[in-house]
């Protein structure tokens, strides 16, 4: 068995020291690629350490998409072909994504079990559909989001910290009423643009922070004057960069240092990695109170139905029943008892997982086929471990715009990385596309790939 | 035939001279109750002057109550014992209503037909279901929105210029972003406790603006900041004040005055008007573009829905789909799909017919009932002739707080006409009590009128 010198002296913890090794022997090729790694128990003996140290190192490794889990077989390192691009190239954590964030593929929704679980709905719940929801929504579905949050995400909510909203866009204009007016707001630069839009109309002030290969960075934040760091750390959008667990650690102290820091953690995405199980939530770190939880349903069950909701640290739940319990809910109660019932009959994940296989498929198909094709050397993929997007960096002399209309003329949606820019970056980034292929079908790859080759030529 | 002088000359229009002399006469008595009026063609050709002279002044009086119009037999004047009660008592337009504005009962909502509805959806409409709802709601949605006010409400509405919201609270928020947070906001004082709330909640400036008999004082609001007035000319809540079409002459004056000034007519409860016909919109009398339409179905379907919509301006729209057409329609496709079928296929209409007959026996049982009982003398009843709720004056030493206690103890929602006032009025209001008869029982009226008598002995 492999040894690793941990220092239970240093400033970093035992867990971060040996993801690191791990994640080092298996870019350098020491730990081959198949290779199985020894039982936590096994390895946590021959180190000396705690179970839970090696329990954290691996679940950040496997949440990056270094180590794969096999069911009742254990943990083997990723093969190095279907490692991040990106980490091959000296830029570790960058996992990236894409365009208009896209939702789930429409065809793949289980309709006929929705529309099984509306008439249900209709034949039993009569009462209900009658009556004023609660301003926070029914009990009933945020119990459910509870349920599903403990099991897929590790995430302890109380059901009574949740509010459900119209969608997120409304929920982040009911947090600048909660939070106040009067802080300024941190966005993610490049980031979604629908994000500085509300912030925008709303008139607060919003300011970009930019990202490094970890994520948010912390220097860029402490630079800037924002108190409210408005963040995806589980994947962000759109360069997929998954933030590691220094850096939400970093992320946290900037946090505790004044009562007057908010993160709003929005994990839009974090149910279509392919790669091991989605990173801890920030919202599971937080031991101040200051961390708010949100996310959507709209992307993975149907963009024609605006249900998200957030979990708000029991503090500000109590303000914001106080100050803003006079509004009243705005999803329909009959969406939100059929979408309770789905989460509970465990429909959800069962969708959700029938939806990460075809990704997964999809997207180890068009690499394999990129891999063969000859303009493999000139294009560098990023972010395909995850979400419904990749980045594709292209050695092109064609102008951005040139290779989204290219793109756009044999179906496939892509933006420049540029467009998600607030303030144009120090390193040029022209080449680098936004690619979505949520709705790309697989008879669509080889012209993908040919079109590709011609941009590149 | 009577005759009645009118002056083409005066400032004052000939259909408001008209209305003005019939409605003295129906006071007076000189027109006796149940009297049969002569035909719209009879007195316009007897006066000399034009038909819609007439139908404009006879409109006022049915919207009013001063009239009511039985099918193929003509116009009456209304029984002195169901005119409003405050008429007799010198404040002329004073119709007035209560708590909490409450919903239609959901008892009666046609359940069964809803649910059909959905069915019908389900089985037809799969493909819109699964694709994004474009930002204004759906183009079947507004279009039937556009027959239904055009076929009971005389409003002619381009479906393009309708925003379809999550309640009228999302709404508003959405005003305050389109229209400017530089701007000073006018309520209703009294008025709806939640628009206030909503204003205050968006920190943006917001003044009370004092009613008199007729609704918004044009004085008053000169002598306020505001340059938005929202208001509720068809129904005001809760004095239930109708407002005459003359004061809506003087405030569509104030709002030709300057192009920064807008008006949000809050039409609210325009549907359950017992007497006569609605009056026609400030939106339908606007030539300057600057009148905003709103209305919800929450109230009059069930709360559990939350689907309210305005109307814009054409140019306002522009600016709309500019600065907030990136906001995702915050109502599901699904709702959407089945009230475009609910609205197109007469339901709703064949509805509110039902609601609003149900709930005028009701108020009709409770006036015969009080008119008999001993303390007929010391309640005074205001603003019955529209709504799902009455203002009550009384005559008691009982303190506000202990009225409605005592109300409550038999199920009558009832609540004090102080808690709407954002400042307190000159007049003291003590006594007054908006009691909701939405969720009140034929059965329990003799046990409510028990309860007044005892409360005004």
């Amino acid at each position: 068995m492999r040894t690793y010198v941990l220092d239970p002296g240093a400033r970093i913890p035992l867990y971060e020291q040996l993801y690191r090794a791990v994640k080092e022997d298996i870019l350098s090729g020491a730990i081959a690629g198949g290779e199985k790694l020894p039982s936590k128990r096994a390895l946590a003996e021959h180190l000396s350490v705690s179970r839970i140290t090696v329990e954290n190192a691996y679940e950040q490794l496997l949440a990056e998409g270094y180590l794969i889990s096999r069911p009742r077989s254990g943990y083997f390192a990723q093969r190095l072909q279907t490692l991040p691009s990106a980490v091959r190239n000296n830029t570790p954590h960058t996992e990236q994504t894409a365009v208009g964030v896209p939702s789930a593929s429409a065809s793949y929704f289980p309709f006929s079990v929705w529309a099984k679980l509306m008439r249900g709905v209709l034949l039993d719940r009569r009462e209900q559909l009658l009556q004023p929801v609660a301003n926070v929504g029914l009990e009933e579905l945020r119990r459910a989001i509870a349920g599903m949050l403990r099991r897929s995400r590790g995430i302890e909510a109380d059901p009574d910290c949740i509010v459900i909203g119209a969608g997120a866009e409304y929920l982040y204009n009911i947090l600048i009423q909660l939070l106040g007016r009067d802080r300024c707001f941190g966005l993610e630069d490049p980031g979604h643009g629908k994000i500085a839009q509300v912030y925008g109309a709303n008139l607060v002030r919003a300011v970009p922070v930019a990202l490094d290969e970890e994520g948010v960075s912390v220097e860029a934040l402490r630079q800037s004057e924002a108190t409210v760091m408005h963040l995806s750390p589980g994947h962000q959008y759109p360069t997929g960069i998954v933030t590691p667990i220094g850096r939400r650690r970093q992320l946290m102290a900037w946090l505790a240092e004044s009562p007057h820091r908010w993160l709003i953690e929005d994990d839009y995405d974090s149910e279509f990695r392919f790669g091991g199980k989605p990173i801890p939530t920030m919202f599971s770190m937080d031991d101040v109170g200051r961390v708010i939880y949100m996310n959507t349903f709209s992307r993975t069950i149907t963009p024609a139905l605006r249900i998200s909701y957030m979990i708000l640290p029991p503090e500000l739940m109590a303000q914001y029943r106080a100050r803003l319990g006079f509004y009243s809910c705005t999803v329909p109660a009959f969406e939100q008892l059929t979408l309770a019932r789905f989460l509970e009959e465990g429909y959800f994940e069962k969708h959700l997982n029938r939806m990460r296989r075809h990704y997964r498929l999809l997207r180890d198909d068009f690499l394999e086929k990129l891999g063969a094709s000859p303009c493999a050397d000139r294009i560098l993929v990023q972010g395909h471990e995850a979400g419904l997007h990749m980045l594709l960096r292209l050695e092109t002399a064609l102008s951005d715009e040139e290779v989204e209309r290219r793109l756009a003329e044999v179906g496939v949606r892509a933006a420049s990385l540029r467009r998600y820019e607030m303030r144009p970056a120090a390193d040029t980034r022209q080449g680098v596309m936004v690619v979505s292929y949520s709705d790309l079908e697989q008879e669509q790859l080889p012209m993908l790939i040919h079109v590709l080759a011609e941009i590149t030529a």
